[in-house]
Order: C-alpha cells, then sequence, then structure tokens
C-alpha cells in the first residue's frame, strides 16, 4: 500500500496540534505537525511508541525527564510511561510510531 | 530513551545500503541511508513494515506494484508479502518501523 502524506486527512485532537495517521495491523505511523507554543499534555497508554523528530525543535518529557529534540533526534516512550510534549521555536513536525495501533487514531 | 540518529551505530547489510536501528519492546525504527542505483532485493519476512521517505527518491515494489516514492511518501509493506527497492538519482533515506523487531537488525 502506498500513501502521501499531505492526501491523508488531516486532525486536529489539540488545538495547534495537527495529526495525520496511517494504520496497518500491528503499528500505526503518525505524522504530527505542532504549532509554535502548544503542547501535548503528559498522558500514558499501553500502547509502546517511538519516535523521530523531521522538522523543529520539541521539548519533549518521558517519564519525568526533560529534553529538547530537534531534527534527527529520536526517543520511545515505552508502555504505560508518562509523556508530554511542546513544540518550541516555529514549531516541530514528528513522525510517531505505535504498537498497537491506538484505535481512536484510526 | 532519547537518542541521536547521527549517534546511532551503522550497519551496512548490502553494500550502498546503510542502516541505523532503534529497537523496543514492539517496534524498531530503522533509518536506511541508500546510494543512487543501489537495491534491496525483493524479500519478504513475517514482520509487519511501514516506512516513509525522508529524502531523494525510491522505487518501490510491493506484492508485485512499483511506485517511485518521494520525500513526504509512505508504504505499508504487510507482513510475508514480497517487496523490495531501488534508490534512484541522489539516492534516498527512508524511516521505516518494523513490528515485531527485527532480531537480526538489533
Amino acid at each position: 500500500m502506498f500513501a502521501r502524506w499531505k492526501d491523508v486527512p488531516v486532525k486536529e485532537p489539540v488545538k495547534g496540534v495537527k495529526m495525520r495517521v496511517i494504520t496497518a495491523e500491528k503499528v500505526q505511523m503518525v505524522l504530527f505537525d505542532i504549532d509554535p507554543g502548544c503542547e501535548i499534555p503528559e498522558h500514558s497508554h499501553p500502547h509502546e511508541q517511538m519516535g523521530t523528530v523531521l522538522e523543529g525543535k520539541i521539548l519533549l518529557r518521558i517519564n519525568g525527564e526533560e529534553k529538547i529534540l530537534e531534527r534527527g533526534d529520536a526517543y520511545i516512550a515505552p508502555s504505560n510511561v508518562l509523556h508530554g510534549a511542546k513544540a518550541l521555536d516555529k514549531g516541530a513536525v514528528v513522525l510517531d510510531v505505535f504498537s498497537p495501533p491506538r484505535e481512536e487514531y484510526r
């Protein structure tokens, strides 16, 4: 299956946080486009999450540890571990993956 | 867990195909950097695979269907489905994910 991210419908779960989702059976890719200063509040879920910053800068907090990530940086948020993010400066584009897929994101 | 892709050790499973791997429990991210004209021959594996092209152009063949993918394009190679790739022009950088992780890539 082939897809073009720009043709994937956009959802905005939090104001200033746009997401596009491509879901397979075991894994789901989510392209987040986060406006400057916008936050994804701390939360956790049983789904394992990994991600890579493609553009911009993001302040990421995982299990109480904070770090500024930029293009070329990656992270793992293990199952049920608290994590949250805030886009800095000019915002950020982050490619995240979830396993299993998050049903509410389909 | 935080990581910087450029600090992840490089492997070269096929000449001209460099890969960096970050593995979690259920999912694994692999950053492929493929030289122009280099190929990943057709193969299949039980692991589900998805990917996004970050740079360059790649000719991707999945289950007999061929398409040229470039920055912003994505694909799914389902479990046990034949797929292969060839980097075009100036090569390609592709971020792939596997679930479950491929043990031989750790």
